[in-house]
């Protein structure tokens, strides 16, 4: 167990080593870190070493200055400068910000970013304002379109953060794809076949193979077939696809650039990867404390439903997340041994301390 | 097969026929029916004589006047006044794009109101003005968050319309659920079992009988189980009824009315039900112009795919609305035995012609 605060130390550390400035490194930090502390092993420190590759070889600009070029009262288009995603989509939802505290809500699209985290890292900052909060990824072509049996659409995840009253903020945080990738690789690990539903193979079959990716596989879109409609699955991924690239003038769909290497992309419909990300201002619609005390009317409606079986509670979105994170505050974050090797290498490759 | 425009102009007479203005009767009815146009038969005239019990029964308010209650340069919150939801999520919609035309993007939270029809009739008003469109709405409460064994919250659809430049809008118009109430309907007329993962019994438990919900059961959220991802079709539900409900002020949850009778319903957290559109508008991000052209470059993208066997087409969402539309542009609607006989009543209730 290794306490969180270590953690966001260590990646600041590397970030700033690489030449990334240290308000920069600070932000980007704790929005890596923060997928650990909430139970999202997949994304965090386990990300380290793809950032610290795409840094060296030049693909993320360490001294991006992001900056608008295309603006409204409410939206804004902006350009990442090819920073670190987990930098520049929080500069996007505090400009969304911004424009909310002004006009009732804010939008903004960005191209030419990379990686963000957890989208939750960003749509959260919308709640302290009392905003609902959104944002949204695209991400390398692994989901297949309902009919097609080769990827198109990232796992293109949805975020939405929502202020509560008596009760933590309501917190949905979701790819779009009936399982992420990092699911497919606990399978793997395990050597486990994965459940029908969650990818298919090179031929557009059903497949329990949790390899099926490396086999020139797909992901299957939210809803897996036909009879569970995984047409709309598919319909969520292209939307975020469309808000995320084809408005911010990100590339999109088969031309996303994957996180780490680049080498396969051999065209450009745009700028880097995109995101979209904003925010409602509750007071725009309602006083924000009547809101808040309708929310949790609203939770409590949820906790006091009959349960199924073997179920001890019904969770609101988010309440498994902020679970994680008030065990791994207290007890630190379990690092498994892959990536606690990746991160002694990064120390040794970088001339850093890594004392675990 | 009936011409369309005989069905439209059949459910106009009705509506005027019961005291609405002849104004809100054209927009409403021509709202209803397009979903027979677009081949959703579950949500057109099938509808009306249930529109005609609301009305008589004073739950929806003829003369109603949609008011707006709260607003900033981009929101409002509409009050629509007991009336039609053909007709006040159609104001709605265009009270967004009038914002969004000033400031960039329009979002509108509609309470007290009733069903709106088809979410597509209100998202797609954005497309002509170079807008992307959406719409949802919040429902009666047939459908169980995951883990729950009865239902809370509805089949809460969600609808984005978007422009593209050779090619139809994309137009993705889905349940929140895995399968609409709909689905289960022709199931139960063809004495057919259900697939798994569409619902489930009083108990929670898996079944495959079409009646489920009149044996008390539920729907299951889109991903039908733990395995296949239906905490993310719950929490999509839930923001759904967010938006429409607990931000506008309507009921929400548990406390949503069914469409037809409101018998059930002891207790209110709001008014009426509630809907949530808006519109980005596409030149408040880039030219709209380029974003078109990018549009086409998605569309062939999808179209370019290879498929999988015995798949002829990945289709775009919207296409299969489109071209039900356009034979039936062509050749009518089909109206089944049980719908037409429903008509002939409400003609003869009504005292109006019905020469079919």
């Amino acid at each position: 167990m290794i306490p969180y605060k270590k953690l966001e130390h260590f990646t600041q550390e590397v970030f700033t080593s690489l030449g990334i400035p240290n308000h920069v490194a600070i932000i980007a930090a704790e929005n890596l870190v923060r997928a650990d502390l909430r139970g999202i092993d997949s994304h965090g420190v386990a990300r380290l070493s793809g950032f610290v590759r795409l840094i060296k070889s030049g693909r993320i600009n360490v001294q991006a200055k992001p900056n608008i070029t295309y603006e409204t009262t409410s939206t804004a288009t902006l350009d990442g400068d090819s920073g670190l995603g987990l930098y520049v989509a929080n500069e996007a939802m505090k400009i969304a910000i911004q424009k909310a505290e002004m006009c009732g809500s804010g939008w903004v699209a960005v191209k030419n970013s990379s990686h963000f985290g957890i989208a939750a890292s960003h749509a959260e900052l919308a709640v302290e304002h009392d905003m609902i909060g959104l944002a949204m990824t695209n991400a390398s072509p692994l989901v297949a379109p309902a009919g097609a049996s080769e990827g198109y659409l990232g796992t293109n995840p949805i975020c939405f953060a929502v202020p509560a009253g008596k009760y933590k903020p309501f917190l949905l945080d979701m790819a779009t794809s009936a399982a992420a990738n990092g699911k497919l690789e606990i399978a793997q690990r395990k050597n486990v076949p994965i459940p029908t539903g969650w990818a298919q193979t090179v031929d557009g079959k059903p497949t329990t193979n949790a390899h099926a990716l490396k086999d020139k596989g797909s992901l299957l879109p939210l809803g897996s077939d036909t009879d569970h409609g995984y047409h709309k699955g598919y319909g969520l991924g292209a939307m975020v696809d469309i808000l995320t690239g084809v408005l911010s003038g990100a590339n999109f769909g088969a031309w996303v650039p994957p996180f780490v290497q680049f080498l396969d992309v051999k065209q450009k419909v745009g700028e880097g990867i995109g995101h979209f990300v904003g925010a409602w201002k509750i007071d725009a619609f309602q006083p924000a404390s009547e809101f808040k005390a309708r929310m949790d009317t609203w939770i409590e409606g949820i906790k006091n439903l009959k349960k199924n079986e073997g179920i001890e509670e019904v969770l609101i979105p988010g309440e498994p997340e902020y679970r994680a994170e008030e065990k791994r505050l207290k007890e630190g974050v379990p690092v498994n041994d892959k990536v606690m090797q990746d991160l002694e290498n990064l120390a040794k490759e970088l001339g850093l301390k890594w004392d675990y």
